[in-house]
This record gives structure tokens, C-alpha cells and sequence, in this order.
């Protein structure tokens, strides 16, 4: 491991620069600009007076999560989801998991039967996408959250604790946190992982791309996860303020 | 007209602030973050190595744009259309607008049989959106042959002449350039406006939304258009350098 | 301009034989088969006692317009938009136009909430659809509303205005009255009008084909719409008698 | 049965007034506006340089059908097909019978590696759509294909021998021949019979709706059918000429 | 005739093994795996306790089919119609007729206002699939309806007789009963019967596939589906019990 | 937990009753009826003389899976995925999930430029219907390349090593192998896990449902996955022979 090297020349459990900007539209209850190094996402939570129809009359409210990704975010342009008329599976896959990591954290009957929505779209693309819009996407729904107490609209802080998230990996055959695109594509194995600000698992999704991955690989890959959560939860609060 | 008064305060022939910002993203052939007041539209230009179907054997390019709004660029979010499963009627009117009016100033042949997709995305809309599009998307697009120059992909620049785009229209009865939303909305009918850098006209969409309109109210609507466009073309020049 | 020619022999400033044939068919509240030469569109207006949701409880009505073409009404036989599983942008982008046309000459609370759809459907094509379609369409709007009160269903006559529409376009260079296909396909622009018979502008849709318009060109062509519209009104009030 | 009476005053084994009439389109290689009674199909024939995929290298030709029905073809106007982004079971399950109906009488390997589509519309609607579709269709195939050998494009006849269709029924438990819209609403059964001029069975589709219909109804059904279809045979020969 | 062969070397009049198992799965209200020979199919009945928006206020209840076919339930592996985006016209065809066929024997009136869903997934096939969906959805319909009087959910046997349907067809001219996959695909021509208990029609779907059928062959034929229908009846009553 | 009871009575290491039925298909080049409990998924494996066209020229193959669930195979009848006319978010996560395990035990080399689909289809379903996927379709998979390489369709075995999968998770806060459904829906979380035959980990997926999941929680549950996917292993070899 002597000669191990990141192409980005990052040691193994070092971060990219994150960057959380907010405030940064003007219609949204609350936005954030979520940068991870050359991966940034823009992230809005939008307040809707209603919920989906299978929850009316419960009293009860929802989070959901929406993603998309600019045609051109990434090296090569693809195809626009809108034009070839439906979401890809990748797609679904992740706006289904922004929903659930957000909705662990909230206590969704201090929502009363209203809903916010996460919209977490890609305006570049280098690796990380869906950890980035889960970060990013916990700093605006807390924003929104922080503003709609303000004007009276709910009256608790629905927020019960925070969320993020970041991707794990192997490359070169050896676990390192925060994997950019050249990692990502050329790594043998990810795992995208999701913790509460308590310290427990949110989700883990792990792969091994080009081989099954060891146990104790898995373990080291979750304590590194571990880590790069940690300062995530400190730049999330530096950020909500 | 004397107690005359624009939302913005503006004049009747003055211009939102006109911003365009190039180089805005890391992967694109060209780019400009168009903003015309709070109107901000992400123009990206993608060089493809083929043509459509229809064109090939032919020798010629071509250029083509797509249009799209993220959810919570207006007040109120909006479904995005790759959730709905197709493009509106609106989108689509606004991409083959923009298609048309940059291919209109290129010439396609020195392109080879390759193509140029402008990618228009609005980030933030507060009227004017297409218009913005198409002035952003030249810049773009003019960015993109100039860099395709340098590196000897064509040979020739195949931009005959600028292209911009403003709206005008009808606002308490009076002739307006470049209406924002609270105009759009309140007026009585609007112009989007298209024209070369020679003075032509390349498109005239005109639309008496309350009552039509007199042919003397449409053509010192052509008059502030002229105006208008005849800045941007200078705000065009300093931005591609 | 002595040896100018139009391929149909007619002057620059001639319509084709226009015919507005009523009560063609049995069932709609009012029906017109227009005739601009070749092109020939069956428009029937039919009456429907609810309006669309987001209108609901305004007490206000609506009217609208839906295109289509047989699969044969042209040269070579184009596919069927049903078994495509979708409309075109140029059909979406025509319906929103006669939709809008119609409008703005019929008051909309004299309807109730109720609705009249405006269906053109192209037979025989021959260039000028759209603009057959919007004046064959007010003709059956009309004819249904004189039905409507006749029958008692509504009150007074919600039509406030006729509307017709023309295209006219540049062909050798020239301003030309009503293009027929091979002068719409040939030619270097054409420009849509739609006007109220009180002599304004409802819409104005001009493009630049093959080469930007100049301010004259342009200001010729709405001149040689005045006149044209002026005689599709003639026709339009002996139809509906 | 002394006081049966059909809404129309025909006898139980008598057609509506049938009328072929063709040459009624500019451009497709063969027309016919079948009318049968107040029912009007318009049949155009188009012939396409290829085939589809799955025939390609056979030297054998294809004969389709498409089927489509204009919106306020019927008493209440029906929603677009092409709007509701796809062809309904009904008019699949048509342009499926029109397809296999007309190519049993078609010797394909006459056409070589070309295709002819047979487009079925429905101008007006009074019951019998389909059947009217393939007796029209029938003249505007034959029609085709005699032009296309004058042109030289074929060099034999691929019509081997005629294809008719009519409709037979159970009203107030009685057979009766071309059933009209009351009718065929309001009766116990119909069958829809395809047949060739030597007097063979192309397609049975029988459905008691009301009831089952018992053998010797059934026979009685197919007996008025042949009676239809010799006289449709002797109006296609009178249409083609 | 003498030398005429099955290629399964039944006779002419002779159905496959027909077995119909009930109780298959374990959730639905009546279930049915029907085997023909190779060809199984397993039916559910399944209560749903509304029904479709055009049906309600009436008080009476409603029978539908659906039908699907397992991908590799050929010998060549089909496309998931889940995968294409839509069902084929020929499923729609088919579960069309499975729906007419089973009301045609129900007294909705007894069903209240609710619905009973037969569904028709193909695990294996070997021709007639959708004649064993009748057969075999009639019995797991009439187990559902025994089950549910059983539980007080309805107070009167809704069944008024029996529905089975078997198919006929042409091989090698000559009429034979329960046509298998080889002599579907090969014969001159088949039709689908579909009877009631007391021996009549519900539905006669014939194709001449090669060659109009003649009346004397259409007339054998049905004989030839009486026969196997009054077979299928008594299995059913074994099955149900 | 001395009074920890599961709702079947099972330990919490204890896998439910597994069959693995193979040959259940006629046609299929493999096929497995994988039972887990109630729980029932057919695989089948498809051989296909291409690969997708993004594959094409690399001489390498391709293995990818599909998944359905019949309507009624769960306690209230789902819709048909082919009727709403898409594929779920979830069905397309679960099938991009089965491609990937079996993917990574593959040689694709040793396929050629050839592709097997693996569709896996619930007949019933009582919780893991997509860990009960993987292990079946493994078994399918591995049976149609055994036949394949006795036909000598291909070489060389590409089966590199086995993969199985098992769901575990927190029911009354304490870990448990292979939920149920009762405990599927009562329960804290749940982990999918994707083992290959060697002891390593092709996928995790982990999901607090309720609450986030300790790490500690985390590690039992993978040591509860290691037991049951090696007596998965076991039944796997049994199955193939």
C-alpha cells in the first residue's frame, strides 16, 4: 500500500472540499447548493398544502425526493429523461432512496397532511451524485422547515435529528471515502451510506463492481463512512446556522 | 401616459440587467448562465459526431436545442415533465423555437455531418425565459465552434451572424420591452422578438393575450425590439471575446 | 419583379378559391369543411356541459382546439399519431394556436361552465393548414353557439368578434398572399395572421426560413393579411348567414 | 314476427343504401368514401418501397390496415386517440381484422418487397365501422394496385379475388342484415362476416351480447350475410370499374 | 382421408388431457391452473369491492379479464410487456373476450356494486391459451362466487350457467378439435368457440389463415366445438365440485 | 428476548422451508420454481444470439434479469404493470439488482458475443421474492449453461462461482434471518444480502424502515446472512446435480 495514490491525490479517508451554499433561489422555502469537489446539485424543499391521495385523513404529512440531472453535467450529454419520456431506473432508484433517508429523520406528524418536496437536480456531475443530493437536500429541507416555524404555517420543528450521506469504496484494492468519478468507474466496489447525526445506519448499498467484497473490507468501508458522516453533520450545522 | 409605471420601475425601452456569465460548467463545448434580472436559463452547447437519421449522407450539420424548467424555478413548483412522462406542448414550442433561430445564423455545412444541441435549462424564471434561452444559447453555441476551431475539429467558423431575442409587449396599454413575470402575466399581449445581428427579423411571435392588438401598437412593438436586441448584440460581443 | 411567377399562376395578393361548406356532418353542434384550394379541413365544434378541472367554479366557460391529419392527406403517407403513442410539437404547437385564436373573440362567462372543443382535422393538405383550420373553426363555433341559444342552452351569443387567420410568405423574394405547399416549401419565410374582424391582430407568427425578413418584408406581408383576412370575413358571414 | 319493424323500415334482409364512391383524394394511390347508410369511412391505399423488419429478404410484399375514428364521428364526441397517447383494444382489434381480411385475398409475392396500408377513418359513424372499412378498403386496395400497374411499378394483378364485409345481428330475436347504430345497440347479438367472392367465409366474429344465440340463429345469420356480400360484391365491381 | 394424421396422433375429434386444478394459490377468493396438454394457464378470481367510474349508481357489479403471457412461455423467449410500455393489440383482443365471455353468464345484478377480476397468466404454451383462459377463468370465477356466498359477502350464486370455450380449426382440410401449437401454426385456418351450458353460442372468432373457409367446413367445425365444449362442461363441474 | 417470539415460530437463524424445483419448464434452456416458505418465484433463463447494441464487437457476452409479479400473488390484487404501462421504480430496481449479482459470477467471455435473461416471476408472494430471485435464478442460470455446453453452444463453463441472497432484519429490535411478510412490514429494518460461494459480499442493502440501525445491529445481521446463504449454497448444488 506504499504506492497507493488517489488520482486526486486525497489520502483514503479524506473528503473533497464540501461546500453547503444556501439561499440560493429565490422562490424555494428552502435551497442549498451542494458541492462535493466538481460534483455540485442543486437541492430545493417546496411546501405543498396536501399529501399523496393514499395518506389523506391520516393527519399525518410527507417528504419526498425528486432527481434529475442536466443533460449536459456529465463528459458526454445524455439523453434528456423529459424527452425520452420516462425516468430511468438509476433515477427512480435514487429519488426513492432521497425520500426514505429524509423521512427517517423527520417526525412526519408535525407535518399535519401537507407535504415537502426535495428536489435535488445535477448541474455537474463527478461522482457521488445521489450522497451529495442527500446531504445537500437534508440542508434545505431543514431550511424550509426553520422558515415555515417563522411564519406560523407548522408549529414544531418536524426535524427529530440529520442526515447525510457519502459513498465508501474500493480502489486500488484498498477502502478510501468519497469516490470521484475516476474512482467511481475505475474502483472495484461502492457503498453509498446514509447515517443519522446519532450515529446509526440509515441505509447501506454496497456493491462489488468487479469482485465480491470481503467482510473485513465491508467494515473497514463502514468505519471510513463513519468518518466522512461525521464532518458532514459539522458542515450541515455550520450551514442551517 | 404620464402617470405611466412599470412594476420595476424600469422605462418603457430599458432593459432587465443583462448578464452573460461563460464558462460555466466543466465538461460543455461552450456555456453561458444567461440572467436577465431574476430570469437566470443554463445554456450549454454539446458537439454529437452524427447527424439525425434523416440527415445523413448529406454532408451538413445541424443545431437543435432542448428546453426545460427545474421544478421550483417558478413560485409555485411545477411537475417535472420526466416525472409526467412527456414534454408540454409549451416546452416543445419553446425547443423548436430555439432550433430554428440559432440554425438560421449557422452555416450547416461547415459543420460536417455533425451536430450542436443547446441544452437551455432554466435554474430561476421570472419572465422572458425563451428569450434569455436563445441569447444565452448563441453565446454558447458561438463559445463552443470557437474552441471547436482551436482544436481543429472544424475548420471554418460556421456562425454567419449573431442571433438574440427579446420579448415586448403590451402593459397597461402601453408598448414594454422585456417584460418580467408581473408584466407577462398583467399585460394585454406580448411579442418575442428573434433577429439577426443585420437588422432582419428571423422570428415574430406575436399573441394579444386580453384583446388583439392595433397594427400601430405592433409595430412600435418591432421599434423596442429593435432597441433591445441591438444591445444584446453588444452584451453577446463582450461576452464571447 | 415583371417576370415573377407563382407556380398556381396567381397574383401576389390572390387567395385560392376559398369554400366554407356547413352542416357537413350529422351529429356536431356546428361543422365546416373549409376549402383553401387543395387543403381541406373538417371543423366541428362540439358542446360539453363541464370545463377542465383548474377552471371549475369560476362560472366562467372555455373553448379549445385539437389537430390532427389523416394519415394520407399528403404526398407521402405520414404516420398515424395514435400508433406513434403521441402528438408532434407542430401539432401541439397548431392546437394551442386555434385554441387561442377562438378565444379572443368569444366571451367566456356567456358560456357557463361549459365547454365547446374545436376539432380540425386535415383531409387534403395543400399548405395552410393551421390557418384554414382557425377560420373554418370559428365558423363551426359559430354556427354552434346560434344552435346553442336556439335550443335555449345558453342565454345570449358568446361570440363578440369574428376571427380568421392567413398565412402569407416570401416567395422569390416577393411578399405572397395564401402559400400553397410548393410556395410554403420553397419559399424564404412565411408569417401566420390571425385577426379580428374589427381589423387587429390576434396572433402573428413569421419565420425566417431561409434567410432572415427585413422590417419592409415584413410590413408588406401584414399588409397582404389585412387584405386577405378582410375576404375571409366576407366568406365567413355568408356561411353563417 | 307479423309486428316486427326495424328502426329504419328495412326488412330484416335488407342493406342500407350503399354508395362507393372514389377518386376522392388528391394523392393516395387509391381512395373510396365508403357510405353505408349515414356510416362514412374514408379508405385511402398508400403504397410504401418497403416492408417491415421481421419480412425483409423474403421477396414477398405486406398489406396493413389503420383504423381511426375523427372525434365527433359519433353522437358525443369521443376523446383523440392520438391525445390519450394510445390506440384503444377496439380500434387494435380492427385494424387487425382489416389487415388479415384484405391480404387473404392479395397473392403478396406480386407486390415484392413493397407494402400497401390501407387507412380506414371514420368521417361519421351509424354502426358497421369496420365491416364498411374493409368493403371500402377492398376498392381502394384494387383501385391501388390498378394504378400501380399502369405506372408500371408491378407487373401483375395481386388481387386474386374479392373481399366484402357486412354485419348481421339478432334485433327484437330476429336476424337482420346491416345492423345501424340503434340496432346494434339495442339487440341481442351480431356478427361481423368477412367473405371472398367465390363465396367462402374470410372471418366470423359472432357475440352474443345479450344472450348466447342458439346454432340455428347462428345459420340464419351466416345465410343474410351471403346475401349482403354478393351485393356488396357487385357494388365494388361497379366502383373499380 | 384415410392417411390423415394429427401430428399428436389424436383424432380429428379428440381434446388434449384436460386437467383443471383448483385451489392453486393461496390468496385468491377462486383459482384455476388449466392444462391442455403443454398448455397451462393459471387463472385467479380476485373481489375487489368497487367498481369502474362509467358503472357507478347502477347497483350492479361487474366481470373483467385480464391476460398475460410469461416471457419465456414459448419456445422462443417474447418481450415483457411491462418492459414494451404496452400491452399488444392481441392481449387487448384477448382479454376483451375472456371479459364478454364471462358476463355473458353472470348475473351482475347479484355482485352488488363489485368487481370480480379474472386474470389469465400463461406459465406455458402450446396453442388455444386463450380457450383454456375461458375454461379455466370460468372455474376459478365460480370458485370465488362459492366462497363468497360461503362468507356472506353476496347472498345469491351470481353464476347462471356455465362459459367454456375450445378452439377448431383447418389441418390439412380437414376439421379437427383442440388445435395444438404445431397445427395452429400450420393449418389452413382456425375459430375460436366460445358456449354456454345449455348449448349455445357466446362467441364464433373464425380466421381463414391460408384460405377462405367453405360453409360446409365452418358448419363441421362447429359441430366439432360442440362436442369438445359439452367435454370441458363436465370437467368443470368435477373441478368445482 | 426470552420472550422474543417470530410469527412463524421459527428461530431467529432458521431460513423457512426451501425448495428449489428444477425443469419446470418445458421450453426454457434452464429453469427453477425457487420456494422459500409461501413465497414462489419461477426463474427461467433465455439464451439470445445477440447482445445489446452498446455491447456489440467487444466478443464478450451479457447477463441480465428480469422480474414480474403476477397480479394476484399477494393478498389484495396489484395492477398489471403492463396495463399502467410501466415498469414500477421498485420492479426496475429489483431486476437492475438480479443482473448485477448474477453478472458478477459470470465469465462473460465465456459466453461470446451472446446474452442470457434471467426472468424471475412471483406466483406468490409472503416477503424476499428478490432474494429468492437471485438463488433461483443462479440455479437457472447455471442449468442452461450446463446444457448449453453440452449442446456446444458454448466451450467452457462460464459459471466462475455460486451467488445466493437472503433478507435479514430487526423484527422486536432483534435480528432475523429470511423475513417473512408479517415481519417484513412489522418490522425495524431490513438488509438484503448478495453472497458469492466464497464468502464474500456481492451486495448489501440495508434500510432502517423504522429507525436507524446500530452498527452493531448492522454486523449481527451480516453474520445471520453468512449462515443462511451457506445453506443456500448447499440447496443450490443439490438443485443443479
Amino acid at each position: 500500500m506504499t504506492n497507493f495514490e488517489r488520482p486526486s491525490g486525497r489520502t483514503a479517508d479524506q473528503l473533497r472540499d464540501v461546500v453547503l451554499e444556501t439561499g440560493v433561489t429565490r422562490y424555494a422555502e428552502g435551497s442549498c447548493l451542494a458541492k462535493f469537489g466538481h460534483t455540485h446539485v442543486l437541492c430545493t424543499a417546496s411546501w405543498q398544502d396536501n399529501v399523496p391521495g393514499w395518506m389523506r385523513g391520516r393527519g399525518s404529512g410527507w417528504v419526498t425526493g425528486e432527481y434529475g440531472m442536466l443533460p449536459r453535467a456529465t463528459h458526454t450529454r445524455g439523453r434528456r429523461e423529459a424527452a425520452a419520456g420516462k425516468q430511468s431506473g438509476r433515477t427512480q432508484e435514487i429519488q426513492r432512496l432521497i425520500g426514505r433517508s429524509l423521512r427517517s429523520v423527520v417526525d412526519l406528524n408535525a407535518l399535519g397532511e401537507n407535504q415537502i418536496t426535495i428536489d435535488c437536480d445535477v448541474i455537474q456531475a463527478d461522482g457521488g451524485t445521489r450522497t451529495a443530493s442527500i446531504t445537500g437536500g437534508f440542508v434545505a429541507l431543514a431550511l424550509a422547515c426553520k422558515y415555515l416555524r417563522k411564519e406560523g404555517v407548522i408549529e414544531r420543528d418536524p426535524i427529530v435529528k440529520q442526515a447525510a450521506a457519502i459513498s465508501v469504496g474500493l480502489f486500488k484494492d484498498t477502502p478510501v471515502l468519497d469516490l470521484d468519478y475516476p474512482e467511481d468507474s475505475g474502483g472495484e466496489g461502492d457503498m453509498n451510506v446514509v447515517m443519522s447525526s446519532d450515529g446509526d445506519f440509515i441505509e447501506i448499498q454496497g456493491t462489488g463492481e468487479e469482485r465480491p467484497m470481503t467482510r473485513a473490507e465491508v467494515e473497514e468501508m463502514m468505519r471510513l463512512a463513519e468518518k466522512g458522516c461525521s464532518e458532514l453533520f459539522e458542515a450541515q450545522r455550520q450551514a442551517i446556522g
